[in-house]
């Protein structure tokens, strides 16, 4: 254990592989117990679990190890969290590392069967605000946590890759910097785990992934008793994407029965305008949509055909 | 024919029922012949084609003539479009008349399930920027037509209600003043048509009907010979929801291996929050959803749940 100034309201979290687990399982041993009102700092290594470094290739993609992927930093004991309760957990910081990397990982993304091989793009975040993804194409750092959740009843490992009732996977892009997020307790004690944060990142994350990031990520726990929900809410105190917003979109739409379809449609159509436009390759710009793309739901009641929109934010391009 | 102007670059459609139709088919005759460049003004009545007046109850949501809604006025024959053009569409201007409506329409909505019976609201338009759609709660105005496009090159009627690759009922609330929509010809001369004009919507139109209203509305063509796209797109010149974005947004999630219920529980937990917070009925929360609230696709990838997200803006309670 290397937690500092327990019981004390400011908590530092270091050496994450040994306080991370893979998978949601409320057997794992608490790293720590804490009252409402604590704030903790993590040290959080990116989604690869360390796979990845500065030089990686898309050989490395091919073969990572899937085991160690999205490890959670956690689990904390929140004391007096019972089921029923909710527990907000208080974005108050997130300062990432000077890399992070983006890949298209064969098998998993919205356009699986169109993108069959690996890539993998490296990206300098020195600069705190943007970040260049190709020269001429600069992307706003809005840092936040893409795993954050609470242990499930359920007893047994239950895989990190989705999203539940009990928060997860989630990759809410708008869990930044000042956001408050509501987590319906499960078990005793919450069972509170934080990881794979996230550099900047498109409403969908199409490709699959974001821009991967280690960060350090400070958080503070509030909890709720007797406030039930069924699942995870979220405030935003302000304009979610003022810099992306400045400039307007480029908006492709996608229609049909199903949504799922209706996003991929909007999606390759992007791809597309962002090819010929702008003169990278397909899957440049499919790693683009993920880290920079939002996708909206324009309409989901003129039966039989729901439209989804595609917003590019035209101040990326300089 | 109430056509002035005709070969003159400003054109005023009158008498809106005259020159309106429902449902897309190709053999319609042409209002008018226009060339690119052209401006055109409407005056649209709103998508019950005018079956509601200010007075309109739930009773008369219940006998609703369903052979009459959602009329467009058109056709306009853009001279020198063909198969394989892309027709832009700005919008100029959409002022609403003094009065709108929303309505829960039996069997039709994203929660027709939940909400059995009909309901209707009517609101007051006077002020173009705000409208009150309950005491305390002010709807930010931001006019748009809900179906827009051109016809299909198969043969027949085509239902008005789906959106398809030609447009039609998008309902896509981006599509006010300053937008340009750019749609897929397919047909000699495009037969473009226009309707359903919305004084304001969220993303995703949950109950089935945003704030609709007669309106004076004003687009101008610009043919683009030779580009082709598949489905519409179009382009934002600034930020989307400014006035909206300003105090932040309450978010819930739903989430599951399906983006339809996933809206719908999100959706559902909105109106519960909705109604404990603010003390309207279950009914007004639904309206207030459709009208306000937008749904985004926060994740589509971490297999096998996604996650969709409604956002309330503050900003419309005082």
């Amino acid at each position: 254990m290397t937690i500092h100034h327990h019981n004390h309201p400011y908590m530092t979290i270091h050496d994450f592989h040994s306080h991370s687990h893979i998978g949601w399982d409320n057997s794992i041993e608490p790293i720590a117990e804490v009252d409402s009102g604590q704030t903790i700092s993590y040290e959080i290594v990116e989604a690869s679990g360390g796979q990845f470094n500065r030089q990686s290739t898309a050989e490395d993609v091919k073969n990572v190890d899937f085991s160690k992927l999205n490890p959670v930093a956690g689990p904390i004991y929140i004391k007096g969290a019972e089921p029923g309760d909710t527990l907000e957990v208080e974005m108050i910081d997130f300062r990432q590392l000077e890399w992070g990397w983006t890949a298209i990982v064969p098998g998993f993304g919205l356009l699986a069967d169109d993108f069959p091989d690996p890539a993998i793009k490296i990206i300098d975040l020195a600069d705190r605000k943007k970040a260049e993804f190709l020269p001429g194409i600069d992307i706003f750092l809005k840092p936040f946590p893409g795993t954050i959740g609470v242990a499930l009843k359920e007893p047994g490992n239950h895989s990190i890759v989705p999203p539940r009732h009990n928060g997860g996977n989630m990759d809410i892009r708008h869990l930044v910097k000042g956001t408050k997020l509501y987590l319906p307790v499960q078990v005793e004690g919450a069972l509170f785990s934080i990881g794979d944060t996230h550099a900047a990142q498109g409403d969908g994350e199409v490709c699959g992934t974001a821009i991967e990031a280690s960060m350090e990520a400070t958080v503070r726990f509030k909890l709720h008793k007797g406030k039930t929900i069924a699942e995870p809410r979220y405030e935003i105190p302000g304009p979610p994407t003022p810099e992306a917003d400045s400039m307007g979109y480029y908006v492709t739409t996608g229609h049909g029965p199903d949504l799922y379809k209706a996003s991929q449609n909007a999606i390759r159509y992007m791809i597309e305008h962002i090819v010929d436009t702008y003169g990278v390759t397909d899957e440049e710009a499919y790693m683009l949509c993920s880290i920079a793309v939002d996708l909206r739901i324009s309409e989901i009641v003129d039966a039989p055909n729901w439209l989804v929109s595609a917003f590019l934010p035209n101040a990326i391009f300089r």
